[in-house]
């Protein structure tokens, strides 16, 4: 099969790669029907994550089901599915209390590099959802996101604690953020600051739901949150980004008793236990148990309640998968479709 | 009047100082019956704060009215009042949303040193409460707890999200972690597991509520709070300390999904963000808003329900106070109660 490799920063080709084959009974091989190049792809693409050998890329999928292992029986031959980045086998405690990320079976379904045409799921029957019945092409972007980038911003609106009637406020204006934007809405938030500079992600982000646009970042971000808010600050922030600064920006915006949902993997991130202490902001995120959240999200889209697919402002074929990267890298697409 | 003041490190004096004066028309000036020392006023004595000049000393207290300023409407002269050591509107943004120690207009009540005769309080309306009737001496102690130490363990339990039947454990033995116990209990914790290895600090942990104990500390206390939950790690952790090797304790001994509530004031506490995000913990906390819980405490102290006043184990007239200092930094005493 034809799969994405990286090499070096800056490094990405579709080369021919061996099938994917039923290792564990567990196990589930899928055709893959379209994937995606996620924000945190380009922490490699950059160099900021270090590349030490040729390495599979991509960790967002959806497909056909092809085969299944000798213990495996919630999906089968034939059926559409998505799962999440992490395989789980949803019966451990940490799954069942909703931490599917934190599995104490969790394997990396990326390991295996969904930027292909076929990709070994382990711990199928924990990670994979079928959809009703196979979808039309159209609704293929927006049940891929599912698989990651809607399901970590929508962690992220539940890990803030959003709740109806509420002042939200979204630092990262990448596709998570904006993604974090639309579960806010449908979390029922009074008003959603949309913290971005960039044009077409703003317009994205008030088609998604933001009432307010904040185009200031640290400091002055901060400053102008209070002053939006009575000098109270948003009772809920979504952080999408991961870096120290977006990370202070973020606590600095909360007032005092609420919440930072924080998903954005953190790169450099040192809080001093002061200022975190006296400022009264709770903090909870993580890698997002998108498997919580997964009958929910395709329910929602597939009924057409939500079109998160509207993130993909660029699609390609697989073998141009390095263009997707670079136009995310020089911030030209939010977020690059790819379709085997 | 006569108060105590710190002069430096292990210095602290009761001298005569100057009468407490209404200054604005929202003050109460109170005759204290009782005080104590904090475990935080210890950062003080042992020059882990810098003592710059000579600092009037003490920040919970409970006594009788004295005098209102012209515009104190829910307390008058005669009454027994409790308060929080962070005087409070109690009806800004932040304290309507119960962070009264976060109220916009908010005065440290200890910046008038509450080890003393007599105490002035700003915003006496928004941070007093008056008890049913004045107390029989027996209930000084339990009474004085609400104003500080035992708000605080119960803001650790609550920002923990402690919840019936959960598995709790408590880092930090002192006076808060105690009633941090107690609180747990109140909550309907179903085990509570308190990190000591103190035995008369164990024995009131068991008397509070506490069904384990813990005498293991940093990696090997993680691992025990491990194997007694089956590798999956407490539901919600107590940091009752306020060092760096305290929290990571605490963050190390929660299972993903779960809250670390602290509330010990943070020295020298840096968090890197990496671990903390694929913990999965949620971190919630700071300076304890008792005045949200002070109607509750009352209640159960003086319907009998609880008892928090063991945490007392050294009694002593003020002029004596540096002993109990030096008793509580020296770990001879948990804490030391004090009448003027």
């Amino acid at each position: 099969m034809r799969g994405a490799v990286i090499y070096a920063p800056g490094d990405v080709r579709v080369e021919q790669r061996d099938d994917p084959k039923i290792i564990e009974p567990t196990d589930a091989i899928i055709r893959i029907s379209a994937t995606c190049v996620c924000g945190s792809d380009l922490w490699d693409w950059r160099g900021i994550n270090a590349v030490t050998e040729p390495t599979p890329m991509g960790h967002e999928y959806c497909g056909i089901v092809e085969e299944v292992g000798g213990e495996v029986g919630s999906i089968k031959p034939g059926q559409f599915v998505i799962g999440s980045f992490f395989a789980s086998d949803n019966t451990c405690p940490h799954c069942r209390a909703g931490y599917q990320t934190s599995c104490q079976h969790r394997q990396f379904v990326g390991a295996g590099g969904a930027q292909a045409e076929a990709l070994r799921v382990p711990l199928a029957d924990g990670t994979l959802l079928a959809t009703p019945e196979v979808p039309d092409d159209a609704l293929l972007p927006s049940l891929l996101t599912a698989s990651d980038v809607l399901g970590t911003g929508w962690f992220a609106a539940a890990a803030a604690n959003v709740r109806p009637g509420m002042t939200v406020a979204v630092v990262g204006d990448g596709a998570v953020g904006l993604l974090g934007v639309l579960a806010a809405n449908q979390f029922g938030a009074g008003r959603i600051i949309a913290m971005s500079r960039h044009e077409a992600r703003q317009k994205l982000a008030r088609e998604f739901g933001a009432t307010d646009i904040v185009t200031e970042r640290s400091d002055e971000g901060v400053a102008r949150i209070k002053d939006l808010t009575d000098g109270v600050g948003a009772d809920a922030v979504l952080e999408c980004v991961g870096t120290n600064e977006s990370m202070i920006q973020a606590i600095g915006s909360t007032r005092p008793g609420g919440f930072v949902g924080y998903v954005g993997v953190p790169h450099g991130v040192a809080l001093q236990g002061e200022p975190l202490f006296y400022s009264h902001v709770g903090l909870h995120g993580g890698p997002a148990p998108v498997r919580r959240f997964l009958p929910e999200l395709i329910d929602l889209i597939w009924t057409g309640k939500i079109n998160p697919g509207k993130v993909f402002d660029l699609s390609l074929p697989l073998e141009q998968v390095a263009d997707g990267y670079a136009a995310m890298d020089e911030r030209r697409a939010i977020k690059a479709f790819l379709r085997p």
